[in-house]
């Protein structure tokens, strides 16, 4: 009989935890959001928690300038599996792109050896949106919501139109979805 | 009635999806094993889907030599949290060294940005062993087991002796359990 009573509070744990650890979409959920970093109006949060819950697409280095440093980039887990599958991106797939300052030193790998710092200077954002939901936000078009965020800050995105802020630095990349996809060689690859 | 026999199936999938994401950790349900990548005798296999797996810790561009390229860092997400909290990896705890060649261009990033590509150059495997458990095998020491994947061909650790293969790259981090931490800032970060 105590099976009868505790099994269902145990399933109730483990979508609790399903949930908690975001292996269940919130889409899937409410039935009601296509991405839980957008808001009503469109606006584009801070998705928190990424490098813990995100894989990893791939990695830049950028010697000199202002972006230089290490450019790493992460999206969800099914969005990943869902571009092996189609070669694109699903409706409500994140993108981010983390930038931090670089050290240089000579290790046992070699000399002038890169490695990335925890001095942070700015992430973007890309939200994949197939339907066109907000054609009055200037931070959405092209099939993207786009964002920017600048530490220390992640409250806000700074951005506020995404074609002066934004599309100018992704135009090399317009046949392919806006994305540097070379650079992501793991979307194409088997695990 | 029907939830009476319906919630512990419910409750059934729920943990086999869990376990096929990788959410519960194999030591917690077998009882036995610490780590799914060693074998009884200590072999360590190649952890596969771990790209899609595990967390993101860190890059390295090494610009010359045998070891050019990207080299990006991964771990299980458990173990990041425990490394946060308690300032150690966690026995069990895997370690991979994915190493890529590189190829650089001019972006709108900068000039001679560079990027990881397909071409994969070796994998690096460490496993924490904080019990000596393989006193008598020759890739096991320092608290880890060490081991080094060729491509194509990930179905064997070419190391045979770690104190040859292995330890003598890392013996400027030997004070951090033999990790280079001041690549990877996400071990000491919020998330």
């Amino acid at each position: 009989m105590l099976s009868k009573y505790t099994a269902p509070i145990r399933h109730m744990l483990c979508v609790s935890l399903c949930l908690s650890l975001g292996m269940l979409p919130a889409a899937g959920v409410a039935g009601e959001k296509f991405s839980s970093y957008v808001g009503d109006d469109g606006q584009i949060f801070f998705p928190k928690k990424f490098r813990s819950t995100m894989v990893h697409l791939g990695s830049w280095f950028v010697p000199d300038g202002e972006a230089s440093g290490f450019h790493d980039v992460f999206t969800e887990k099914s969005s990943l599996l869902h571009y092996r599958e189609t070669g694109e991106f699903p409706d409500g797939a994140t993108i981010v792109k983390e930038l931090r300052s670089a050290k240089s030193g000579n290790y046992t790998t070699g000399a002038g050896v890169s490695h990335a710092t925890a001095s942070l200077k700015q992430w973007f954002v890309m939200i994949k949106d197939s339907k066109e939901r907000f054609p009055d936000s200037a931070i959405w078009g092209d099939g993207w919501g786009w964002a920017l965020f600048k530490p220390p800050s992640n409250s806000s995105n700074v951005a506020t139109n995404y074609k002066d802020d934004c599309l100018g630095c992704h135009i090399p990349a317009k046949s392919t979805d806006w994305v540097y996809i070379e650079a992501y060689p793991v979307l194409s690859e088997e695990d």
